[in-house]
């Protein structure tokens, strides 16, 4: 018997333990905290920095999640903090089948029903926002969707793969999540080729100027590559007009990339705000995030599959396939900067499946007038101020009744909401300030969970100031 | 109620369900064939393509988890293909468990646990290959730690985040894993920046070719940026003389990584035989490989946390922290290409205190002496011929007794093999013949299970010459 065989029976009572363990766990999240009270540093330093164990200790290791639950930021219908999914446990279970399967959804010959069902999901997604027709992969999120997309980008538009990189040009607006610069630094073509376009009112990319940074990159001898919209800005979920950006990459011949990691599954529930998405080359999107699916599934659709063959085929003898059948010879990795990869697909299939999509639909939908609600009741309150409007789910605000640093008291505020534990905000900066901000994707949330915003910041803006 | 919240004790009896019918599988998986018999890309077509569904089956969508599971290629004893782990149970509970969990492993601040947790275990296992006080992160795996690593050794020799690219060359042996050159070209170095070093007979870079490559390259005015040894190739698990590669990088200033994806993990049995690995700047390691994980979890260690933060941090104002405290302040992100990502380390840190070190480590001494049982039974059988050394675990041979074309009659051997279901070997090309290769990374397999593998070759080839 080799040593990491385990005991007939060991693993069906470890199963069904964590199944109760799970269920329970569960069970409570709606009343938990938001965050773990007074967790700190020092004390998960204490708990979770034990020595290389050398012998096992069996199930005992079982019994110690219970610490890790403890000291883990809940899945709280309060959670409101960046844009992160809620983990719908379906899910979780589809990530239990699929770590026991221990497909490596790379190829076909691989993980033949993994892979098929993994091109199905993907098929799905693109339907169900308006993209019929693109096809993709699940990728770990989405930043490493928009590094993939903007190096299909550079390859097609400004070449590199073989003799390196000679410049080009991408252009976003303002308000463009960080991943875009940080791709663009990786892809080797470098900050400064960021051109980061200002915003109107509504923090949408102003497509004048957009025009004037493309007319005098090319009057300068530059070469653009790509403009990448925002279906969903981080800060204040505001949408590019992708429509015009459809028409200036059209005209001036660049790829068109849409960041839809946050905003672009919306679409579901509120399509019209998204007109212009499918004229994208390249689309991400992110099922951890407002799919409710738990952490390590984006994806990136794009139009035409040989531009991620251009720029992701680098094929060695070992993993080259021995069928001509496209099919059975079809490899994920000839599509995608990923090579092994999990089976990450049977998560979203099982709690597509489980739930269908209308009822995805209608829980964005939901999201989104839960925002509303906010808005709302953030203008009702004379302590408070927003300061952007509200175009998808993040509410940006702020307490504005001091005469002392209004950045100063807000980060005091933000820390003290999270002590309380009662719901977890987290910050953005608008037009310089320093603000609160709530974002809403999460299946858990009610009503109810909402009110409770304005008032914890109320009352926690009483503690710091008393 | 909302829409996507489950009634009432429905996740408790699906858990239960899925942990009877893992169990039920895991018994079952010694003894199923090691490819899903007769699968075609038709049929999982047929079985795993339907349409989009807008209403849900609910608890149905369990009941399909059997087809999955039928036309998946099982973690058998007998599968030796490519370099892939066998998926150690205790793991994918804790994958189970993190699912549920839901962390968003990113900072400390979003999953303080997590975040700990995951230094911890990278800790562990840099202590475990004799590379004490590396720090570093888990991955989705080698590709992945890959080119995280040269990116970061472009930013320490060549910077090119802020201004791209100008220029910059990679050595690394001809039999360097794809993922090499994949990443000098998303990098914007190019393939043509990537040096294939020549190999001696036993596929170890030469190195009198590397320092004549380097300075052919700096008397031409190129800027050498690293060298990559390999600690286990591919195709054959020779190991580079890291020794010698990291006293090159001493003497003209290079990054020295080590692709130990394959390879490093089997510095827990042979520690000997990695002599060098220890002075490399940073090094990939794949626990989804010879720690048997479940696809999904590689690590980049590095020397330096530096390097990775100037290669990684480009914050954006809505991700900054509101601490200066050193743990509670600590980002991944800010050392990473990723972002959103999953709570990885759960597993691994379940599976390690389970077990203990000590079990991992003979059960890779095992796979290291399962290797030589495999070579000598090669070397007994007159039909078959080897046409390497076994470094490691990887095991390249033939069946040689024909007056045909070899290239030709070993593929139609290796599609019989597959169809036979008895043992998944697959393939790679030994100076530009074409041969089978079996791969022993895997905790269940036992000396029966290898000596099959000739017996199946030789009853192959007899189907396929008849």
């Amino acid at each position: 018997m080799r040593s990491l065989i385990l005991p007939a029976g060991a693993f069906r009572a470890l199963a069904h333990h964590i199944s109760d363990f799970t269920a329970d766990y569960l069970e409570k999240l709606p009343n938990l905290p938001s965050y773990p009270p007074g967790v700190s540093g020092q004390q998960t330093q204490a708990l979770f920095t034990g020595d290389l164990p050398l012998e096992g200790i069996g199930a005992a290791a079982f019994a110690d999640l219970e610490r890790v639950f403890n000291y883990a930021r809940p899945s709280s219908p309060r959670f409101f903090g960046y844009v992160f999914g809620s983990g719908e446990p379906i899910s979780a279970l589809g990530d239990f089948a699929a770590g026991v399967l221990n497909q490596n959804a790379t190829a076909w010959r691989s993980a033949p029903a993994g892979v098929t069902i993994e091109r199905t999901v993907v098929r799905w997604l693109a339907e169900a926002i308006g993209c019929a027709g693109f096809s993709g992969s699940l990728t770990l999120g989405g930043s490493s969707a928009n590094l993939m997309a903007l190096c299909m980008a550079r390859e097609a538009k400004a070449p590199a793969n073989q003799s390196g990189v000679r410049g080009g040009v991408i252009y976003c607006s303002a308000e463009a999540h960080m991943s875009i610069a940080k791709a663009a630094a990786l892809l080797g073509l470098g900050h400064d080729s960021v051109r980061k376009i200002a915003v109107d009112e509504a923090f949408r990319m102003r497509t004048k100027d957009l025009r004037a940074a493309i007319e005098r990159d090319l009057r300068e001898g530059k070469q653009p590559i790509a403009i990448v919209g925002s279906a969903g800005t981080t800060a204040t979920g505001s949408i590019d007009p992708l429509d015009e950006v459809a028409d200036l990459c059209a005209e001036f011949g660049l790829w068109m990339h849409v960041d839809g990691a946050y905003g672009a599954l919306a679409a579901l529930a509120i399509p019209d705000a998204f007109r212009g998405m499918n004229r994208a080359d390249s689309l991400s999107l992110d099922p951890h995030k407002w799919l409710y699916q738990p952490a390590g599934v984006g994806c990136l659709l794009y139009r035409n599959p040989a531009d991620a063959q251009r720029a992701f085929s680098h094929t060695g003898d070992y993993a080259r396939s021995l069928t001509n059948d496209p099919i059975e010879g079809f490899a994920i990795f000839e599509e995608s900067m990923e090579l092994s990869r999990p089976f990450r697909a049977l998560k979203l299939w099982m709690s597509l499946r489980y739930f269908g999509l209308r009822a995805f639909q209608h829980s964005i939908a939901e999201d989104l007038e839960l925002a509303q609600v906010l808005a709302r009741a953030i203008d009702a309150e004379p302590h408070l101020e927003r300061l952007a409007p509200v175009a998808l789910s993040a509410v940006c605000f702020r307490f504005k009744d001091s005469n002392g640093d209004l950045d100063v008291l807000n980060q005091a505020i933000l820390q003290r909401v999270t002590q309380r534990g009662r719901v977890y905000l987290s910050n953005a900066v608008i037009h310089s300030q320093f603000v609160l901000r709530a974002c809403i994707v999460n299946h858990r949330t009610t009503e109810d969970d909402v009110r409770e915003i304005v008032a914890e910041v109320l009352a926690a803006a009483g503690e710091v100031q008393a």
